[in-house]
């Protein structure tokens, strides 16, 4: 393994001046706005060519509006992938995605100042599109290097009534050719993001740095059940179908099951009552049951589990059930060699093994798994905090993250 | 006792046609609106008054807006009053309140067609606001009988911007002389009101009437819960703060402790999650809790134990807790001796014992209970329901309730 310089106050002072003058290409607003195709995805565009070329990288945006900085290695040698994804939501923070963007071109730059050469490229990626934000469909970047871009999603149209293509085309790429850019898997040595954890198990654990283990599958139940209104003074409690009383126990099996279940995690976080009024008995109830885990089959008997336990709930208090899974994204396993070479790095600058932890979160590596290997680093965030502007992620953090990039890639 | 003409056919097409040209004072729309002291409220008092002149009754609207028939009794004698509200909900129906309005009038005019004259006076009241609709207060015409209206009530907001005070002032009363309709309760017999049930007990055991035993008292509890959002798939499920969950298992005892306690009513029929998203741990619910009983101490003891349990969830789930009670208000106890005769009419018209019941919902008979002792005759209606404009009560129901009236009067 070849040793590096350990990182410096320079290194920590470069990385959050970076990401302070990417968080100003932001709608105006408080915290970060930064959604795809727009005025303000261009400016921070610009922002990274600068740095990607005064690292030392070729750059250009693809078809699907990736910025992609590639540093040439040996003739025919592969290439790894590193990067992660523009964009923010709405009133968002100035780390999620952009981070794992800026750190590896500081890695790169170590590498040049060190006078290293590797022996395989290297391409550098900021997607335009993770979040989901402006258009109902998301990872088109990602995708579009493992070829897994459905064409219909360009018809997809946001608020203000654009559509997916014409946004593209607007902002000069050219979404047709989306289909070319599906890179060959045997010219690809892997894909490592970078990324804020999004949740608070680092910083409870006092470490720095973790390594994914898998990035969660997530299904979605959409949940109607309907019983019957009535006075809330005049409907005796005997005769009452109470369509919220029916949802509360079900709410309470949600919370139990994913409490009982090691790598479940299960969330109610919509709940809507008609008629909704103080002296109505609730005859609708509309919710949402999410689930999580690491492992598919975990998760899929946790959605078959519940559904017949909603069931049984409809059924004791005369309520119908109408309940389906509307949304399922399998789990994505990170490589378990690159994730070992990028635990011996964090071991080798932080002095302690890291922490291995599944993503509850999605992110672009679930979508580059269909073309590579991939693993993970995880930063840990100020109190857990993602999607908002207090998020955050120390100087210090980012410096150690950068010296982990740059021994991973000496360790390749 | 007197016996009377057994109810007609006559009688049932009379009050069946009554109402429905009175449900015609409505505005546009589904079923019955009618909120007081509108051009709807206008009309409906003209052909009220029309009504009680054909009964041969004095009639009057005092400074409260209440119509008021008066037929007099022998030089002295005290008065018996019956009636009820004018006034609908919003889309509502054609039965709750008015009925009790017509069915009085009819049972004076068949008492005129008998001959009969009573040893008493009888006015007939229709007051212009039980629902408390268009204003934030009710009950302002049996208040003022009672002498119990506070005059801060006349300053209070319409949505759209009118105070009751210039309402009522421009409908041609003189609200300033409210005070001065306080009867003496030395001149009052008593107070007979006649309402739809607005539930389905009636119409589950296969009876037309029933005599109230008690209108229940009711408290209300708002109640916010706190505790902390978090993305939905990276915050561990141990390290949760959920305010939804704590809702939901606060939503089952209150209905579990209903279900308990004989005569305690509970509901919960609001619910409010913030941030509200499919992938936001719920940060706070708003809900409120609802308790209804005819037992004052059932209740209160059912608002301290509720409040009690909902302080232990909070604890066990480390939520912040903002209970309290912002509304109380006493049963009523319908009198004894009144009610005892109005189910001897019952079972001498009907045939059957009346069944005795709670009434869950506020009439206009609890302000008079401040004035005097008062009786309530409940008709079943279709489906327990009301308040919709498919509210309904048959013809034959109503004949047999205005031949029960007569009954009733007669044995005083």
């Amino acid at each position: 393994m070849i040793r590096f310089a350990p990182m410096t106050a320079d290194l920590a002072k470069r990385a959050t001046g970076r990401l302070a003058a990417l968080a100003a290409c932001s709608r105006p607003g408080p915290g970060v706005t930064r959604l795809p195709f727009t005025s303000e995805h261009r400016t921070a565009l610009d922002l990274l060519t600068a740095q990607m070329k005064a690292a030392g990288l070729d750059v250009h945006i693809d078809a699907a509006g990736t910025l992609v900085g590639r540093l040439e290695g040996p003739p025919g040698a592969p290439t790894l992938l590193m990067g992660s994804h523009q964009d923010s939501v709405r009133e968002g923070g100035a780390y999620d995605g952009i981070m794992g963007v800026v750190l590896p071109i500081l890695a790169l730059e170590t590498l040049r100042d060190e006078g290293i050469q590797l022996p395989f490229a290297v391409e550098i990626l900021a997607f335009a599109d993770e979040e989901g934000v402006r258009f109902p469909t998301a990872l088109i970047g990602s995708r579009a290097l493992a070829g897994t871009v459905d064409p219909a999603v360009l018809d997809m149209t946001a608020a203000d009534g654009v559509t997916l293509r014409d946004a593209m085309t607007g902002f000069g790429l050219e979404p047709d050719a989306i289909p070319d850019l599906a890179r060959d898997p045997a010219g690809v040595l892997g894909f490592l993001e970078t990324h804020i954890e999004q949740g608070p198990v680092l910083e409870a654990a006092d470490v720095p740095l973790g390594v994914v283990t898998a990035i969660c599958g997530i299904e979605r139940h959409p949940v109607v059940l309907t019983g019957e209104t009535g006075h809330a003074g005049t409907l005796p409690m005997e005769m009452r179908r109470d369509a919220l009383v029916g949802a509360a126990a079900l709410i309470t099996e949600v919370d139990r099951l994913a409490r009982a279940t090691p790598g479940l995690i299960g969330t109610v976080g919509t709940i809507d009552v008609a008629p909704g009024a103080v002296n109505a008995v609730p005859r609708q109830v509309r919710t949402m049951i999410e689930l999580r885990a690491p492992d598919d089959a975990v998760r899929e008997a946790a959605g078959a589990r519940l559904t017949a336990i909603a069931g049984n709930i409809a059924e004791a208090r005369g309520l119908v059930l109408d309940m389906q899974r509307s949304y399922r994204q399998p789990a994505t396993t990170c490589d378990p060699r690159l994730s070992d070479k990028l635990a011996a790095a964090v071991a080798t600058v932080t002095g302690e093994d890291a922490p291995r932890l599944a993503s509850g979160a999605t992110h672009d590596a679930a979508a580059m798994a269909d073309l590579c290997p991939v693993a993970m680093l995880f930063l840990r965030c100020k109190d857990g905090v993602s999607h908002r502007p207090e998020e955050f992620a120390s100087a210090q953090d980012m410096a150690l993250a950068v010296a982990v990039i740059t021994a991973f890639l000496g360790s390749l």
